[in-house]
């Protein structure tokens, strides 16, 4: 049986991002449905009832939701080729760690940078680079967050990449001058096709954030 | 080499009852250090340096952090008995997926019932009762959450039992009247002594709430 694979997307969701990187290390090929966030479509509504929110993966007509449990999926059923999350046990406890700690910390202050002004802007601009330098921390001098081998962390937090232009203009701050060495390994992402045919333009992510705000 | 493990507990929580559970139903054998959370202790400060916060399992001298992330360390660790994660994928990422709509949507609507008053009293009531029901759906008929054994999702709901009466009182309703299959479903689990010996007294968990709000 040849696999059915469509993913619900949206171009600039770091979450979405995440499924596409994933699916491109695999080799996976799929039908990419792009979702209008702002008139939901009835298979989105179906296929999510929880949360109505994308990404989706719907494989074989099942869907799976919440792009880090989708990641793990995908690294569970295609695991014959470039596995993602470590095989030690405690790596893959420190992986699935720092990756949540990037959805509860850095993309919450994330938000702040161009969501809010004044105060809570600055807090947020606080926030988030406290949460790349712990990031940065956990990286050490290593090529990849799990060593030789990109995977699960690597690809939870890329995905913010196309975003770190628009954080940056909104915040007025350098992200390379706070964190040289995870924009070192950012650049060295960029250098894998899975990750730089899935990331979002960032001055197109800005353009649409400028928008989205009504600057 | 025998396993030093610790856990960095504390009696209430929910979070920490899951790694009590999983611990027990694997026969792990651990040294249960009760911390006081308006005094936290150096280690645990050390330990969880991100987030400060029990539990935090110590494995030969290794932390690892965040309830869900523990439970699936500790089923991956001990694997020749009592798998909690279904082996199927898509069977462990729907597990996954309930897990964390539990700690999403469920803990905060239940923090709003003992937390709060008035109107957002009776919206986390509104948003408890919603997920619960939620959650008695995917149950089904089910004996268990994953079916005929006693798994993942299972102990990440009823680690919540033991404050179903301080919910109950505070909110004025009644679970078993609104989620009956729900109620046989943790009187079930209560038949397991990894369960039984694991969740806190109820009434002393709603005498000490009731004496954290200063009721």
């Amino acid at each position: 049986m040849v696999d059915e694979v469509v993913l619900l997307d949206f171009w600039a969701s770091m979450f979405a991002t995440r499924v596409r990187v994933a699916l491109a290390e695999k080799g996976v090929k799929y039908e990419n449905r792009e979702e209008d966030l702002w008139n939901k479509s009835s298979l989105l509504l179906q296929m999510n009832p929880v949360h109505k929110k994308i990404p989706v993966l719907i494989h074989n007509g099942k869907p799976i939701c919440e792009s880090l449990i989708i990641v793990q999926y995908v690294d569970e059923v295609w695991r014959d080729k470039a596995p993602l999350l470590p095989s030690d046990p405690y790596q893959r406890a420190r992986s699935r760690f720092w990756a949540d700690f990037i959805d509860k910390k850095l993309y919450v202050a994330s938000r702040k940078i161009w969501g809010t002004k004044g105060e809570e802007q600055e807090a947020g601009k606080k926030e988030f680079i406290e949460a790349l330098k712990r990031l940065e921390g956990e990286l050490g001098d290593k090529p990849y967050f799990e060593g030789e081998s990109f995977g699960f962390l690597d690809i939870a937090l890329i995905s913010f990449y196309s975003w770190f232009y628009a954080y940056e203009t909104f915040g007025n701050f350098s992200t390379e001058a706070e964190c040289p060495k995870l924009i070192e390994w950012a650049k060295r992402c960029m250098q894998r096709e899975s990750v730089s045919k899935s990331l979002a333009d960032p001055k197109k992510v800005y353009e649409s954030v400028t928008s989205w705000v009504g600057l």
